[in-house]
């Protein structure tokens, strides 16, 4: 196990009927910028409840923060809170508000010229403006981690940006929104939170026991209660594990002391800038080629996985492979499709257009051991198409 | 699952050589009382690290904090606290000197005429005086949680206080040191935290499935590596699962939105009262007797963590016995007796007078139940004999 730093200190409030305790959570006397995105809250119910809970607080709203959070929409909230002199930000909604919302943290406090630089010259945010989330979209775990990723269409860019300064103050995870959550969106929720376990778990073997277990749990949990949720969003107990499976994956706990690989986002976040693809279905279709690609340098952990996840037996090299396959044919069961061919006809050319585009931002070496160059993912992305 | 509200912000610093971290954590200008037990710092070297890190702050020392720790120790430690003009503490050892610290935290800054209150009229500390631990010896979990256990000899009382004001502001976790550890010390924390992990897993199944397996995986990697550092406490690997795992199994996490036990532990603290018995052996002698007596309420889960942490096949009876054999055969296995006779001659009456002892003192409904009333108590204390 490697020495580890390890600290998170957002408050989570989880449960059912949750919601009304905002007001308690944020300081008196707060001038409150309620975020949200394209406007689903006030179909579910779930505006009606923070607007009922922060009736005491004097309060703006910001809607229509796109999924994939658009830099440009951003500014225009930062200029809102810099005229309102807001003080306290809520975030309500999935990863996407929620990532918007931090980089509203950081940039209005941030003393430089032009924000876009804590994104292009990866600043990290030691203090940002104080907030907090109520949580519409389970997938992400953003609302209990410290990290963000941000869109800029203009220069068809997608950059991560995080820091001490961005957890959340406090989370609000009632898992009954999920009832009202439509069933694509679940998928990717389900597909998203499975990747971000296996990107800190499919490296190589490091005698992180208990690490590793909990990442086994988290994605065992989620394949458990995939089906019941697609079946029937409204299953309250499905819906909860759910929740707090998507939290654990990405709140900093099982990447500690071992090493992470996170290339399948780095080319991912890619095929979204290209193609507008969900980010979950980037993931859910670079997963197999990248594991094919790098399987002997990860064999090990993909035979454990698929002995303890998938209760596979074989040689080493024989359950490594059903890993893979398991993983393909999970994405496919939640109705996810695993081909870039099956999102566009435009495919030609992307290894090329991914491997230019790292390349040119001077990452030239991603996965676990810092030795996947451009080239590497080149081939990784062809082999997707 | 059942709502919770769940934050933990104490810092972890975890890894091998990381002592000499603590500098950079304790507030500029702090004066600092470090604490800690019988001595066994100055043999192992981490006395001189802790001094060697502390040069740049002005320091004053109270050792010689029993096991158990013991209320008349602490207060002659609460009379240095204020003579000294104290503003940081640094608990270095293990659970009985970092929980003889959080009361010392919470006292230093108690308002109250009696410090006896705080645990006697069970005052929850919302704010204490801020402080560190080096942990010297994994067990208690002390190190990441905001509840300490306090033993007074004059009146036979161990008594529980906490509060969210009680979380250590830091935590170093340095493996190396289980080196230094006496066998007796580490099979004591072995059990300990494998018994902390019951308590909060072995009740009735609520579809918590994440917290299951979080449970299971502790308790699992408890078991793998238990051999290898009673064989070796130099193999780091070892030390370093046993050490996270011990934290984890008491800092909260695995308790959200499920029902806990607990009862051993009250039932237990009795034993240690009345025998001087190590807190980690009065579990190991009362687990099975407990989860024999309440055999219907909780096969379902004894099933279930048979089947899963020790692969046992069969019907859900056959599997829940099974659970229960397999526990005390581990508490044997690294070298923990199970029976009371096997610690003192003088067992006969202790059921009734441990009966007696809970009924005083109002606890009459102990459990996840809240209805396991003291003459149960005396039948489970009986049976241990």
């Amino acid at each position: 196990m490697n020495n580890f730093d390890y600290k998170n200190p957002t408050k989570i409030i989880f449960g059912k009927g949750e919601i009304s305790k905002i007001a308690s959570e944020i300081p008196e006397n707060s001038k409150v910028l309620m975020l949200y995105g394209g406007g689903s809250i006030k179909k579910n119910g779930i505006y009606e409840q923070v607007i009922s809970a922060l009736k005491d607080f004097d309060c703006v709203e910001f809607g229509g923060i796109p999924a994939n959070p658009e830099y440009s929409v951003l500014m225009d909230a930062l200029a809102v809170i810099k005229e309102q002199k807001i003080d306290f930000l809520l975030a309500v909604g999935g990863g996407s508000v929620i990532d918007g919302t931090k980089f509203l943290s950081s940039a209005a406090l941030f003393e430089g010229d032009n924000p876009w630089d804590i994104l292009d010259k990866k600043i990290a945010t030691q203090k940002g403006m104080p907030f907090g989330t109520v949580l519409t979209l389970p997938a992400t775990g953003s609302e209990m981690n410290s990290g963000a990723v941000i869109t800029r269409k203009e220069t068809k860019q997608k950059l991560v940006m995080g820091g001490p300064g961005l957890f959340p103050v406090f989370s609000i995870l009632d898992p009954s929104v999920v009832a009202s959550i439509p069933e694509r969106q679940i998928a990717n929720g389900l597909a998203d939170s499975f990747t971000h376990v296996l990107e800190q778990y499919m490296t190589y073997p490091i005698e992180a026991n208990l690490q590793d277990r909990f990442a086994e749990s988290i994605m065992q949990t989620i394949i458990e209660v995939a089906p019941r949720i697609l079946k029937d969003p409204s299953d309250y107990k499905a819906a909860a594990n759910f929740m707090w499976s998507c939290t654990m994956a990405l709140n900093g706990l099982i990447q500690k002391g071992v090493p992470t690989d996170w290339a399948i986002h780095m080319m991912g976040h890619e095929l979204t800038a290209l193609f507008g693809i969900d980010h979950a279905r980037t993931l859910a279709i670079l997963t197999g080629p990248h594991y094919n690609y790098n399987f002997e340098n990860k064999k090990a952990k993909l035979a454990q996985y698929a002995e303890r996840v998938w209760n596979v037996d074989g040689s080493l090299e024989e359950k490594a492979k059903a890993g893979i396959q398991k993983t393909t044919e999970f994405f496919n069961s939640i109705g996810i499709q695993t081909k870039l061919s099956e999102y566009t006809s435009d495919f030609e050319g992307t290894g090329k257009e991914v491997a230019r585009r790292l390349a040119e931002r001077g990452m030239n070496g991603l996965g676990e051991y810092g030795k996947l160059a451009p080239e590497d993912a080149q081939k990784i992305v062809e082999s997707a198409y």
